[in-house]
């Protein structure tokens, strides 16, 4: 679309906007736009607000590294939480996928990432030096490596397990399992996936979902 | 997704703003605050006041009801354009739609609407007096009818039709062409589109398109 087309330069620069956010072209942005001026002006306020507010004010949990709108986020910060488990994850998204499952009760510690050289993520740019700090106090039993089974993945699991060797922490430290999805038909699985899900089999229990 | 599961309430805050969007679900908001999130604080104001200064400072045309930053907007101003001819259509889309054919150099009129008793939108709810109003001015050669071709459609191109007839003014009133759409095929047309178009043949020319 050229841009002579627009009579009115708000309309276009809120368009562009929208236009910047990825898998929003410029048809489904005007649609958004327009559907936002069928809205109050205080709806369209707190639309706008939100984002703003979120940027500026938002905060990284000092001990987790979670998005936080305090120093502590909610999840360290909670009594209830089982403080002497650490499930370690790359990024903000997947605390929020482990959360959704409801079946782990400790803490977390974001990464920010996964070791790549490829794209010049070394360890230094990952929050790993905080995490054996955490664990070196001894007050953790279990960290848990919740990362993606991609080689970046298992090559950071590899270095935070060394680390936390290096470190003298008497903690245990596991993977979440590999194998074959739930709902997942043998035939289609890939070789590696079924392989690792025979080797690590674990007994048969009657309620196993 | 349940409330609890979020660290923060400015991220679930964004992220329901995202979510009331049409066609915008929950998972895709997520990614799109997760996105904000990474860009720079200007970017993300820039992004959040885009909406906030359209919303509240953008006007309609007092000429032709679309879309402006200024009490005329820049169809309506521009000296270049015919303004011996009105295309009148539903709303602010459909101006940039035919904007887009690049075949039209006369001035819109957008009606804000069809007439839909089911709707309860009758002809007061529409911009129809300001269009006769126009006309009378007897600056006007012709009124080019560009609604859908859809009951409501028709029913307001009658209804206007009428009135700018009642109205006395000497204006020429067309509708645009119904007929096969280019790159369509026959055999799938619907007879009443395929028989108008046969009533409405036009003479051959070498360049139709």
């Amino acid at each position: 679309m050229s841009d002579s087309q627009f009579s009115s330069k708000l309309l276009e620069n809120a368009i562009n906007e929208f236009a910047k956010l990825p898998g929003i072209g410029r048809k489904s942005a005007l649609r958004l736009v327009l559907f936002l001026l069928r809205q109050s002006n205080e709806d369209v306020n707190n639309f706008g607000n939100a984002f703003i507010k979120l940027r500026n004010e938002i905060k990284y949990c000092k001990c987790c590294h979670n998005i936080s709108d305090t120093e502590v986020c909610g999840i360290c910060a909670n009594p209830k939480r089982d403080a002497k488990t650490i499930c370690v994850v790359e990024n903000i998204k997947d605390v929020l996928s482990v959360e959704n499952t409801q079946q782990f009760h400790g803490l977390y510690h974001v990464l920010g990432g996964v070791i790549s050289p490829m794209d010049g993520i070394g360890p230094s740019d990952l929050n790993i030096s905080s995490l054996v700090e955490r664990v070196c106090t001894g007050a953790v039993n279990e960290v848990i490596l919740a990362l993606s089974p991609t080689m970046e993945g298992d090559t950071t699991n590899f270095y935070i397990y060394k680390k936390l060797i290096a470190s003298g922490a008497s903690v245990n430290v596991t993977t979440i399992a590999r194998g074959i999805a739930i709902g997942d038909e043998l035939e289609y699985a890939d070789e590696i996936t079924l392989g690792r899900s025979i080797l690590n089999r674990t007994p048969y229990q009657e309620n196993n979902y």
